[in-house]
């Protein structure tokens, strides 16, 4: 019996995906870049407990568990039709071959049935990246089981595009590669999360009741429909890339923030000019981008930038120094009849009174509870194998110990 | 003492205007092409009186009298250096020299001063193309009274660019045009009003306490910044132009309305995309594309098209046969509180319980009151000059009859 078990992170895209040119193979039609974010506030779990005495593959998602037909949390196990009962992880028939990959050492550990165990220590109802940080929990956990060595972000990338990006920390690029089969459409690091302490991000989750729109059917719409969304690949993205990297090296938040802001709005622009049109932001959303750019004219510099992905919430990034008061301004402006300690999470944050600022943004109070919570958080580490036996989500009978 | 009295249509672009390549003389960066409404319902009205009295010009807008400096309403009337006091109607230093036009056998009345009032039958408030209306009315009814022969849409153009859109009734094109000085920048009819009769319009006034971004510095903004409006306007309208008409000529309701939905989600594209971004749809708006797209998908064709200005207020095109369901869904999703008469205004509606439908396209009743009001219209004529002494805004003492 062997028992491994690993968190991994979420990642917020800067520069995002939008667009795959292989369906099967996830291989994107831009590149992307990304922050990691640290797993202290947001991280995906996963134990994998492998045993010659399991009859079958079992895996539990949330506490839940999932078999292989369970389509709403796309994500189940089966058994395959390669040599050793090879494990496929499949996500809309898309197949993880974590096995091809496995090093012949592990011996009889191949035959043996699994048993997976997987969370969120967040919510994933809020649509913050959870299946890039769940795909790249599993995979990194199933690769310190078989010992695979070398880059796995193409492995995660074949559960979820994005999830590649969770593999490694810091400051992450997806390079989309250019071979059919997808070996070079790899993540990398750009930058270490220690290369530039102060920054810092705020999750704003959005009360929603809209329908949701799912971010796999809206890109294959995107591509099929939108007349701009291949410019924007083409033309648009290679120079952006180029440019965030050279300010994320040179620590210049200024133009760090700019592209960050215009790649949201263009992406966003993209799921507007797809037929029929998908929409992630609602009034909310929009609320917190025009909040932002009276901040950001008010200090007569580019203080803070917002990024949004398939979903109302908001991501900011910001420097330190800046955090109490736009925390401040933000509390403020969107007041909640959550108990304050559970509706700023992560950091601390010092609390002040923003009235005078806000009247100086003419910004109005929101009636309650328009922002669910807060997490303050920043740039951290990629995944990581927990060894203690503690950390463990399954018991030693192979089930889940919280279930 | 000479009096003139004139009325002009709104019209409502299926293929957008967005950007200019020439700010003082109003020259687009791309062709356009709306449909004029009918003047039933919805008109601007303009009178004006000269006469060898009157001391100076004098200007009332909607009851109000406002001057030269009056720049919230954009609109004013000065004395320029010209010879025989030439008159300029500007518009944010716009010059109009209708003058340069006038036939010269007018002879003294050109020295005379004017009085000129105007108004718009529908509330300016809701952001209906009342600038359009309103400087086709200006322009038409000033044409009268000098006798200027020929195109008069180029005059137009110089106050609202697309005022000389409402110049001819029926379905109009904008084009570009390509002289440095706008000569060829002049709309002309493609199809009259009568072509197809069985064309409706539903506006929806939406209830909107948004910031407002004026249509002419969003417009601004956006060609200075967004990258995606000039691979807009150079290689994907030209196409839309040529499709539209050919589905306007073919009466192919289905290829006029897919142009149309998807040229109003590309110029709110545009406007996302600009920064920083703007914003004219709101979750309403929002709500009625969503509606839209479940309804023609419910019915396997397209019935019911929408459209969108700089301004969350919906317009829909759809054919006769379909009104009445489509307005009994609309008065079920959204109700009111204000009497049904005041609710659906123009063209009869006849009202049906659309509940099994609304259940069957699974939406929502709203919360009352996100519809302001609905207005039934179609199609309709150019500007007017109307003959009658009542019709009048000027009595014969040369001042409002309503202030």
């Amino acid at each position: 019996m062997k028992t491994v078990t690993g968190i991994a992170p979420v990642n917020i895209a800067v520069v995002k995906y939008w667009g795959k040119r292989d369906e099967d193979l996830i291989l994107p039609i831009n590149d992307s870049l990304s922050c990691t974010l640290s797993t202290d506030f947001m991280c995906a779990k996963t134990t994998i407990m492998a045993s010659p005495t399991f009859p079958t593959h079992r895996f539990w998602l949330n506490g839940k568990e999932s078999d292989f037909n369970n389509e709403r949390l796309n994500n189940c196990l089966t058994e395959s039709e390669y040599p050793f009962h090879a494990m496929q992880i499949t996500s809309k028939n898309k197949t993880i071959l974590v096995r091809k990959r496995a090093n012949p050492k592990c011996g009889d550990l191949l035959n043996w049935k699994l048993h997976i165990c997987s969370e969120n220590n967040f919510p994933t109802a809020a649509g913050l990246a959870s299946s890039a940080a769940g795909y790249a929990a599993l995979v990194s956990t199933l690769s310190a089981l078989y010992n695979v060595e070398g880059d796995i972000s193409a492995i995660a990338r074949r559960g979820s595009g994005s999830a590649c990006r969770s593999i490694y920390g810091g400051f992450v690029r997806w390079n989309k590669g250019a071979k059919p089969g997808g070996e070079d459409s790899i993540a990398c690091q750009i930058a270490s999360a220690s290369h530039w302490p102060e920054m810092r991000v705020l999750i704003l989750v959005v009360s929603d009741d809209q329908k949701k729109y799912s971010s796999t059917s809206g890109m294959k719409q995107s591509v099929l429909t939108s007349e701009l969304l291949k410019h924007r690949a083409e033309k648009i993205v290679p120079g952006r890339v180029d440019e965030i990297i050279k300010a994320i090296k040179l620590k210049n938040f200024e133009a760090f923030a700019k592209i960050t802001m215009q790649d949201s709005n263009q992406f966003h622009a993209i799921c507007l000019d797809t037929y029929p049109p998908c929409f992630y932001m609602n009034d909310v959303s929009r609320m917190i981008i025009e909040l932002v750019h009276a901040y950001n004219d008010y200090q007569g510099a580019t203080k803070v930038a917002y990024t949004f992905d398939a979903g109302p919430n908001a991501c900011l990034y910001l420097l330190q120094n800046d955090v109490d008061e736009v925390a401040s301004l933000i509390n403020d402006i969107f007041p909640s009849n959550t108990n304050p300690s559970e509706f700023i999470r992560g950091l601390p944050v010092k609390l002040k009174n923003s009235n005078n600022l806000r009247e100086t943004l003419k910004i109005q109070t929101q009636t309650p509870n328009k922002l669910r919570y807060l997490i303050h958080t920043k740039i951290g580490e990629g995944p990581q194998i927990l060894s203690e036996a503690s950390e463990h989500l399954l018991g030693e009978n192979g089930l889940p110990k919280n279930s």
